[in-house]
Order: structure tokens, then C-alpha cells, then sequence
């Protein structure tokens, strides 16, 4: 899915939001946990009823990683269920990978390349610790999106991110502002994006003056706290611009047989309020 | 396994190689390939031969989690088969997690609770750029080793690790640097390692003044150019303070049938300088 595509998916729905399917197995309501794979039934019940209000899911990888190889299987049939609705979908692996380019090559086949795992994610998320050359193999696929780590929504944020480092101009800016734009030397924003956290929504004013056209990933609205009104006045550009990801305020909305149900009433109230914003600021 | 039985190993085994079961499955030899389980077989055969001169494995993730749910358990089977000589051996897991803590808490979960994807690593390398919160959850299990990324062996290195930031005496010192001298807020030289890159041995005597009783992790020996007298001129301390890691020169030492006999002539070789800089250094 392409830029164009996804305003277009974006202006269709009415919504920015993504849905992280952080499918935390100790969190998933008892009548499921006697299948035979719980994980995805309850990704299947949260993916029917929240489809059409959600632009996009986001699983993350630790979820199913820790699960073992059963883990990875309920995500790849997540994945397989979700392909008949990937043309208005956009579907990130939240993976937070990086390392040397032989080892990163390996990260992105396996969330990028069918042949390898028999995923086929859209985009993944990558931690830039490692530098540009750790970065490159995910850009090597052209048709898909990396989206760097930027200014995360937790308060580690302060310990690397939000150092004051030197610069080309000798004034002193914080390390992610760096990295903002040192990285658009890699790609451009028809292929990259940035995670923001919600929770440092009044520096997307900032941020906006460096990546003025990217999309930008934002979680932490929900179980951690940012507000979805200062995203919107801050963040948003021409084309949106913004993905808002919730997860645990939607997936764990009840720990009852009506769990899907009550996804899908939370999930409707952030598109509504979403579709507002999208009106007021488009 | 505590740092005083690390040091142990050490000295018995004359030895700190470690070696990177990167085992790339498009590079092990061809009468592997027709076995049920080629990875897990290259591995067998490789530990057979070696696991006299090495005192630790380090499975690098990437190359199992890109065969999807197969490579996980051939990472499983790799691990039950270490299970009777691990006494002596220190395991793990190059996987370079991170992220916020509810979402470490299972990368955590994964490597270090067999119960959870029937892993029991003694230590995983972890990324540190989302900061403290992200790394605690991994801290968590005090009778196991978090290994942080400090400075790379890749030129990207440049574009976070290397950067110059404001400390607080108003000094400029690299970002690694900070990192290291504030993450022993974190843990103790008991239960963390910091990955140096041996490309990057001439800062060893820098590094030292900020860590003198850490184990380093440090890789980049063999193929990517480290020189193992350097990284232990500068980098030894009394109890060794060095786990040096080869992955490919051993692995793939030949293509042929021959593979865990070359494997062992390249870590034997590397096995008797370690032997000589041992007794000379200590």
C-alpha cells in the first residue's frame, strides 16, 4: 500500500486508527482459551467486528514471540485472515527489530518476504540505535515501509531520545530531532515513517517542521494516556499524516464473552471522534 | 551462571570465544539441506566439535525467526541439546529487543521463562534506545545477564552511538559513553554486559575507565575485521572481563561435508590465542 492508498483508505473509513494486536494470552477471555488456538480467535472476533472502522492493524510481535512457534503460526493465520481485506488495510509488524545489515537482512525477510515466514506485513517497526546501515535491508523492499522509532510515549524516552546532542550547526537539538533528519538521507516518506508517542503530542509541532509530509505512527492513546484532540491539532498534515494506534483500551474493553462487542463500541467511539477531526482539520 | 562461574569457565577452558550460531540456512552445506531439520543438524554437528574450545553459544534470532515457526523450533532443539553441557557453557540469545515494558516483559518472557516458548537462555542482548523502562522488565530476572548495546561494530555506529551529547558537567562526551555511565543506575556488573564491537577496540581503554568490572560482549572478530590482540590489550581486566564472539569464520570455515572439522580448526585457532593473551594479560 502505497501513500496515495492509504489517504484514500484513510478519507474512505473516516479514521486513522490502528488496532495493535497486543492478543496478550493471559488477557484473553476464558470461553476462548479452550480452543485450540486462542490467539486467533480472538484476533478473528476483534478483526470482524472493528474492520471497517480501523485502517489498519498492528500486531506486536512479542505477543506471539513468547507463545513459541505456536505463536508465530497464530499470526500468520491472522495474517492469512486478514487477506482478503488488505486492500483497505494497512498492517504493521510491531517488531522493533535492528542489527548488522546481514543480520537485518534476515529481519526483513522474515516480516516482508512470504517466501521466508509466510509473513507479508506492509511496514515494521525498526529501533534505529544501530544506524543507517542496520536500517538499509528494510528499505531494500522498495513497495513496503519502515517506520523508525522517533519519540517514544515512555519515560525511557529521556534516557537516549531526549539528549541534547551537537549538531552540524553547533546548536545543541535533542537526539531524535537528529535522527529526524539525518534519516531522510535513507528514504523519503513515500517509504518511511516515525513512531511518536501521544504522550509527547505538544512536540509534533516541532516535529512537523522536520518531517513535514511524513506519516508518523502514534501510540499511547488509551491505557497510556495521550490525548487523541492534541494529536490531531499538532500532528496532522495535508494527507492526515497521522496513524493512532490503540491497543489494550480496545482488545480488553470487557474480559467477557462479549469482548469483541465491546471492541468494536470502543473502537467506534475513537473513529467518531476521529472522523471529526479529520473534517475540522482536512 | 553467575559472573564468578563465567570467570571459571574461563580459566578452565583457557577460552572466552564465543561462538554466533548465525546458521543462515542458505549457506549450510548441501547433504545437510535433504534432513529433516538442517539448521538444528548444522548446529548439532558444529557444538560436537567445538563445545571444548567455546564458553558460550550466541544464536542469532534473525536467522531462525526468517524460517517462521520451524526455525523457532530448531532454536528449541539447539537449546535442548546444549541442556547436558551447560554447565559450562554460557547461552545468548542475540535478539536485540526492546520496547516499552509491557511489551519487554515478553521479549523478556521469551528467552529467559522455559514455560513460555521453552527457551532458557542465561542472557539476551538487548537494544537500549527506548531507555530505562524498557530495559527493567529484562533486569527483572536477577539470576540472568542483560546485555546492552553500547558501541556497534557497524559503520552506522556513527549516526546515534558516536554522536557527541551534553552531559551533566557540561562536558561533550559520545552517547554511548552517557549510556554506559548511566545505565549502572540500572544493574550491577553481576547482571549486565554491554556489545563493543571489536572494529572498535582503540576505545576498549576508554570504556574501561567507565566499566572496569563489566563483561563486554564483543563481536566483529573474523569476518568483519577485529583484531583479538587489540580488543585484549584494551579491553582485559582481571577476571577476563571479555567474551569475544565469531560467527561466520567459524560456521562457514567450509562449505563441504567438512564443515565442523573446519569450524573447529578456526576456533581452535582462535582457542590458543585466546590461551596466549590469557596468560599473558592475567
Amino acid at each position: 500500500m502505497n501513500r496515495e492508498q492509504l489517504f484514500t483508505v484513510i478519507r474512505k473509513k473516516s479514521s486513522f486508527l490502528c488496532i495493535g494486536l497486543d492478543s496478550d494470552i493471559s488477557r484473553i477471555p476464558q470461553h476462548l482459551q479452550k480452543t485450540g488456538d486462542p490467539v486467533f480467535e480472538f484476533n478473528k472476533q476483534i478483526i470482524d467486528l472493528t474492520h471497517d472502522l480501523a485502517i489498519g492493524y498492528k500486531p506486536n510481535i512479542a505477543f506471539y514471540e513468547s507463545l513459541g512457534p505456536k505463536g508465530w503460526e497464530s499470526l500468520a493465520k491472522t495474517m492469512d485472515y486478514l487477506g482478503p481485506l488488505r486492500e483497505d488495510l494497512f498492517l504493521i509488524a510491531d517488531a522493533k527489530r535492528g542489527d548488522i545489515g546481514n543480520t537485518s537482512r534476515q529481519y526483513a525477510r522474515t516480516f516482508f518476504d512470504p517466501a521466508a515466514a509466510g509473513l507479508d506485513f506492509d511496514a515494521v517497526t525498526v529501533a534505529p540505535y544501530m544506524g543507517s546501515d542496520s536500517v538499509e535491508p528494510f528499505l531494500e523492499y522498495r513497495d513496503k515501509w519502515t517506520i523508525l522509532l522517533g519519540l517514544t510515549s515512555n519515560k525511557g524516552a529521556y534516557d537516549i531520545q531526549l539528549r541534547k546532542v551537537e549538531s552540524a550547526d553547533s546548536s545543541a537539538h535533542h537526539l531524535y530531532e537528529e535522527l529526524m533528519k539525518e534519516s531522510q538521507n535513507w528514504a523519503g516518506p513515500d517509504q518511511m515513517m516515525y513512531v511518536v508517542g501521544a504522550t509527547k503530542a505538544f512536540r509534533l509541532n516541532d516535529i512537523r517542521e522536520i518531517l513535514p509530509e511524513h506519516f508518523l505512527l502514534i501510540p499511547g492513546i488509551g491505557a497510556q494516556g495521550g490525548s487523541l484532540e492534541e494529536v490531531a491539532s499538532y500532528g496532522m498534515n495535508k494527507q492526515c499524516g497521522l496513524i493512532v494506534n490503540a491497543s489494550r483500551s480496545i482488545l480488553f474493553a470487557s474480559a467477557e464473552k462479549d469482548f469483541a462487542k465491546a471492541a468494536r463500541k470502543e473502537a467506534e467511539r475513537l473513529q467518531q471522534e476521529m472522523k471529526e477531526l479529520l473534517e475540522f482539520h482536512l
